[in-house]
């Protein structure tokens, strides 16, 4: 395998990408939504190849004002997953795609490569373990046993060079996935490359796309090529869309569907193995059923066919595909609570340990495995889910959706399950699943994208900082020494999302003045008690 | 006493209310800011009182369709802090102010009225400790239990009949505060009472008044004479503004204002008497300080005078003045953390031993006592906090802002805020103060309380659910009923903020036809995972 080879075909390779009107209007929308954060620029971190070379963000500071003259600030570096979207220097046509950073990497493992998990077990780092490594601030070491245990996967598929190593673990930083992708009413892929960019620029760390609708294939072909992080996808949607009805599945157009999909880069599949044939009657009591897709798709065709799920029956076979790929699979949660009534009830806990006997499996098979979670949970459930899942799965890396932890406010939704979602990633969740303003409601704009992922980036960050994971408060001080310190741009650059902070500010404050004033809109000019906390 | 004497001037009284501009404005915003909310009307339970009605909001469900015909949905009642703003039958007149619904309790009880816990540790069941049992759906004698123990405030000034009763503690429902004023940078009176108008329309429990702009007084006559809900200030504001620096606040000032303040009827203080003169030294290693505005003040009043606190040394003089109107003393933390870095430090430890000491002094001359909390504490360190508040101040209710668990997010501050405000609430706060977007940016706007309040509500309904609170579940359990059966028009009008959701929706799906559809535009038509798990 040379590294032409493993870098499946441009979305628009064969095209007169100056001519053509999709790529056009996805290239203007790429770089409207692309760009750089303001005193940012890209340092990179040498690894041991010349081609390993980690790329962090860092936002300068200005220098505090004393009566002793001017004290710099150092500059904070953070972890950046906007890859070139973030990269003031970084030309974009998306219709070749983005640079493929992992390409000589997998050329040099020739044909034999077998999956990080083997690699690891080897006692082998990979390139793509040294560069998480740096890109944490960890040892690679650690990276690799961490690995090896089934406590961190690091989803890369062969064919997918252009995402940049991450790893997903509860020993590392919580990380954020968001979802995207069009439905049958809406939607394109202009659209859609818009929202991936969105994402990674605001950090998701993964990026699902749940398309559903036309040009599934097309779609997805434009995200991999154009992706800095791993893409996921939940491969029965799109069976689903050739078979026709859930009854129809069979598994030989999901096993082709697996196949296709790997051979264009997928980096994680959502696989509802787990809800078996004798699960469906345990969901019939429930106040909201079952509410994920997979799940009631399965479920349907379980009950119709009076027979054992065919994901679960073939989960082997699935497996070899998966790992001649270096697939990650993500074990859906398909009988997961859709009201904080049905949480934790026995559905729920049936398919839990099911996912475990699963997660076995796929390891005795070299697949790496993460595990799929709730959805709807009170707060007083959530530590103790956390714990079902770990024992259950065996600390394989729990990714979940929220949760949310009361059901009354649609349209605020992306706070009632930041809310959840704080907490189970302080609990030892490695990766949190946004949820957007428009949950329950509709499909996300590119704006919805923005804030579900901020809100969750600030969860997940709160949730470093109660683990107290190293080096996870830097950020919170520099920012509040900032703040402390009336440096106002300081405080915008150095937060999550400094548009919307400077915006907040010029409000009631427009004025270039007032980015150095001793107050607020809030105190007024007379009295702030930061000003005279520092008289004192 | 008469019911008379009871009321003080309504703003306007002695104008003209046709013409002049100011009520004319003030009246226009009002009727903006106000409404009913959609499928909702009031119910009102009767007390032993004819004149004690309970006013609660009813929604109206519409009927499931089954394959044997409709089957009705009982409406559902929910605790309504809208007052008249919420009564489609109300006419506004800011000018005169809304219904004093207490005043004859009050002239019943004389010229010897007391406190509430005076009544209480009495045995003595008021009019409003009846009120807030039918509100809440517990017993009176719960409710008066609570209240004389400590446990629990009724913040209900004699002069402040126009207030609903409500009671903050432990053991009801989790409550929400708003803070509204004016900064000497903006805003004005028809702009703080569209501000309280919508606070308690979207479900504020209290307002306070943080006014420290132009006309302090005469905003706070407008906003008392019209507000339902209780109102809280923070004396020191407008002493200062009297006083002009720190440094020159008397005792006497201090008192007059106090005095003037109870007089118009403002049914809780904040005092910060917990800043000793020796406490001062213990913020100065602090990475951001002292960030309460009262808690500077009083620290730079000490330090310049190098003298106790005249809050602290004349606590007992304040305790007899409140005594006389029955206002409830809201024990500030002057040196909360401003950062999480500062969190749980010796300086807010040892003045919350103050405010222990302070509240058995206000318990024994029979003033109601909560407890201010902090502020920014990473999520590992809430439950500890709650815990030592409790021990400390012998489980009078604690009254936090926020926390927020993590500084990296100005402009999403109601969310890191909400995160922190959920779980404190779930380990037993009584009452949050929200958060809203602009926090440590600029003075929120109309809009930014609306936020602010339902982020807050789901937060605190979220703990609620948590404390496994009765029937705080049934809203949740209606609404996931309506949206596992389609009935959208249902769960728009269910939820926290029905125009939102409404609107939400209607992004994607317009038509009315969508309205009944068994889908939504997250899966399409087509295998909607509800829909499918219906057909099972």
């Amino acid at each position: 395998m040379d590294s032409a080879t493993t870098r499946p075909p441009t979305p628009d390779q064969t095209r007169d990408t100056s001519t053509c009107p999709l790529s056009q209007a996805v290239r203007e929308r790429a770089c409207a939504a692309a760009g750089p954060f303001p005193a940012s620029h890209r340092v990179y971190l040498q690894g041991s190849r010349d081609d390993l070379r980690v790329a962090l963000r860092e936002i300068v500071q200005s220098p505090t004002q004393t009566p002793n003259g001017p004290r710099e600030n150092p500059p904070l570096r953070v972890y950046d997953t906007g890859g070139p979207y973030t990269d003031p220097e970084a030309e974009l046509d998306p219709a070749r795609g983005i640079h493929p950073i992992r390409a000589p990497w997998i050329a040099d493992r020739g044909t034999d490569a077998c999956t990080q998990l083997d690699y690891a077990r080897a006692g082998v780092t990979t390139p793509e373990m040294e560069y998480i490594a740096l890109r944490e601030g960890l040892s690679a070491e650690f990276v690799r046993d961490e690995v090896a245990r089934g406590r961190a996967v690091i989803p890369a598929n062969h064919c997918h060079p252009e995402a940049e190593p991450m790893a997903i673990g509860r020993h590392l930083k919580v990380k954020v996935n968001a979802n995207i992708g069009n439905s049958p009413l809406s939607s394109g892929i202009p659209e859609e490359l818009e929202k991936l960019i969105h994402a990674v620029r605001w950090g998701a760390d993964t990026v699902m796309d749940l398309s559903t609708g036309e040009a599934i294939h097309e779609t997805r072909a434009w995200l991999l090529r154009n992706s800095p992080v791993p893409i996921g996808t939940v491969p029965i949607y799109q069976a689903l869309e050739k078979a026709g009805r859930p009854e129809d599945l069979t598994w030989e157009v999901f096993r082709d569907t697996l196949i296709e999909q790997a051979e264009q880069g997928v980096d994680y599949f959502t696989i509802h193995a787990g809800v078996r044939h004798g699960h469906v009657d345990l969901a019939r009591g429930r106040l909201t059923g079952i509410v994920s897709r997979g799940g009631s798709i399965m479920a349907k065709w379980c009950s119709h066919h009076q027979a054992e799920s065919f994901l679960y029956e073939r989960f082997d076979e699935i497996c070899e595909i998966l790992a001649r790929y270096d697939i990650t699979v993500s074990l859906g949660d398909g009988l997961r609570p859709g009201s904080v009534a049905d949480a934790s009830d026995e559905a729920q806990l049936a398919e839990l340990r099911t996912l475990g006997e699963l997660t076995e499996r796929a390891w005795a098979r070299g697949v790496q495995v993460i595990i799929e979670g709730p959805g709807h949970i009170p707060m007083n459930q959530i530590e103790e889910n956390m714990r079902l899942q770990s024992e259950a799965c065996l600390e394989a890396p729990f990714y979940t959706l929220g949760p949310i932890v009361t059901d009354i406010a649609p349209g605020y939704d992306h706070i009632t399950s930041a809310i959840g979602a704080a907490q189970i990633g302080w609990h030892g969740t490695a990766m949190l699943c946004y949820v957007t303003p428009k949950e329950h409601l509709g499909l996300p704009n590119a704006d919805d994208v923005r804030t579900g992922i901020v809100t969750y980036k600030a969860a997940a960050h709160a949730a470093d900082v109660a683990r107290g994971h190293p080096g996870a408060r830097d950020r919170d001080d520099a920012l509040s020494r900032a703040r402390y310190e009336f440096r106002w741009e300081d405080q915008f650059n150095l937060s999550l999302d400094p548009e919307r902070a400077r915006a907040y500010h010029d409000e009631t404050l427009p004025k270039a003045s007032h980015k150095e004033a001793a107050f607020c809109s809030m105190c007024g000019p007379r009295h702030c008690a930061m000003a005279i906390s520092q008289e004192l």
